[in-house]
């Protein structure tokens, strides 16, 4: 590997650069042979910043003796123009999809920079921050009498099977309100679901694990305790897989899946009663 | 209004779906007239999948009486060539780019299904999983003594000026470790930061708020309280900001800004000492 060279990838936007950022890591994790230098460049909205990203490329370039990789979305022209001057491969994500979207829509762009703005005060944003503070009100069991009515689903499973972050990325990416309930022990003697879940049972999704794993990640937590123990682990998943098929709920292996792919999953078995979910 | 057709939009991917969300997302950002009904379809993974959605395209299009968007990323030739066979305006991200950084690269792209598949062990995703737990286990000033030494960094702020849901943007986007602590009266009246946090004082970063919009937030929480009325508002916010000036502590005001502009603005200011950020 050490005759690769390393190759500087630039995320450059006039917002956070998220987007950019997003698409390029999809594209590069086609390449895993190839070693990247990644560089976020955000909020470039105006030529004096643009001038300066123009700069960094080609130092970049420089040192690396290779030239840079671009993802951008830029929406500005000028500053466009001025990136430009520097010699790269650009990859500009507006720039090859507005113009067929202006065409199919009939209208032309906005052009308007930064695609966030205005963001914080619409909709769809409320209800993302509302729904964080749902996630983080409603974890781990902690709900009181008739409050799960509000969730849109309720993640079940035994301590560290992935919930929580599950739940809050429901809740940051999609704005879905999740709430999450631990199976333990004392469920699994007294053979059925905790609190109120059973009156929810169609908000239910179970999150399951495989025992070896589970151990791991307790371990971290709580070393050589019988909590963390193989055998201990083990019990508790047979148990909770047990009483979630008996109650018939939907459940999936997080083991080597990203919470990415668990919430995509959620989302497509629960099939929110909300448009485009 | 009434006579904007509305288009579906259809997101389609053999993984999460996510990539092509968020840049379908910022390129429809560009046309505010137009009305859009948006379908995720994600783990379109084979080629019945792919014959599926392209029958659901199609409906779609008649529905509408205006043939669809397609933001997809789909890899494997023959599912693209499935789905292709409905009419619609196909923007197909991987299709654009991946030839450009073939030919940049010198290399083939693996063709790899599902961007995320493998995410879940590598260094990365366990990363952003340690940054969630820290974030959760760091919130709102609970770190006993020394713990803030592992922190990237630490948000300070008033109560309800956005310092939880950024913590966990930062962490679930970028792998970073922000723990967040209040200022609260006792603060304002011992002049000075709480805890330990003057050890710290390289790590912080404030969020302001203007008073009338915290205000509102906090009688959504605490209706016609002390804590969420006005006058105290002004009265906490003036004195945190007194507090961060004398402490010389960088800082923005969060009251039009997303948390994903605000993590961006604190990873530009902060340039944490790490390679891409």
């Amino acid at each position: 590997m050490s005759d690769v060279p390393t190759r500087t990838v630039f995320f450059i936007s006039d917002g956070t650069g998220i987007t950019a950022e997003t698409l390029g890591h999809s594209l590069l994790a086609q390449f895993p042979e190839a070693r990247f230098r990644q560089m976020r460049v955000p909020f470039v909205d105006d030529i004096d910043k643009a001038i300066d990203c123009a700069t960094q490329i080609r130092e970049a370039a420089r040192e690396d003796g290779v030239r840079p990789l671009v993802f951008s979305t830029l929406v500005n022209p000028d500053t466009v123009a001025a990136l430009r001057k520097a010699d790269a491969l650009f990859m500009d994500l507006f720039e090859r999809f507005i113009g067929p979207l202006e065409v199919e829509l009939g209208q032309r762009s906005t052009h308007a920079v930064g695609r966030f703005h205005g963001v914080a005060e619409s909709n769809d944003y409320k209800r993302r921050i509302e729904a964080i503070n749902f996630a983080l009100a409603h974890d781990d069991g902690v709900s009181s009498n008739g409050e799960l009515e509000e969730a849109d689903v309720v993640l079940v499973g035994v301590s560290r099977s992935g919930k929580t972050p599950t739940s809050l990325y429901l809740a940051m990416q999609f704005g879905v309100k999740a709430a999450n309930y631990p199976l333990i022990p004392e469920d699994f003697e007294r053979n059925r679901l905790p609190g109120e879940l059973h009156k929810y049972r169609g908000k239910l999704f179970g999150l399951t694990i495989a025992p070896e794993r589970l151990s791991q990640i307790r371990q971290e937590r709580r070393p050589n305790s019988r909590y963390a123990s193989l055998d201990n682990c083990r019990y508790e998943i047979e148990a909770a897989q047990k009483l979630m098929r008996r109650e018939n709920i939907r459940w999936l292996d997080s083991t080597t899946k990203s919470i990415e792919e668990i919430s995509a999953t959620i989302l497509q078995t629960v099939r929110l009663d909300r448009p485009g979910y």
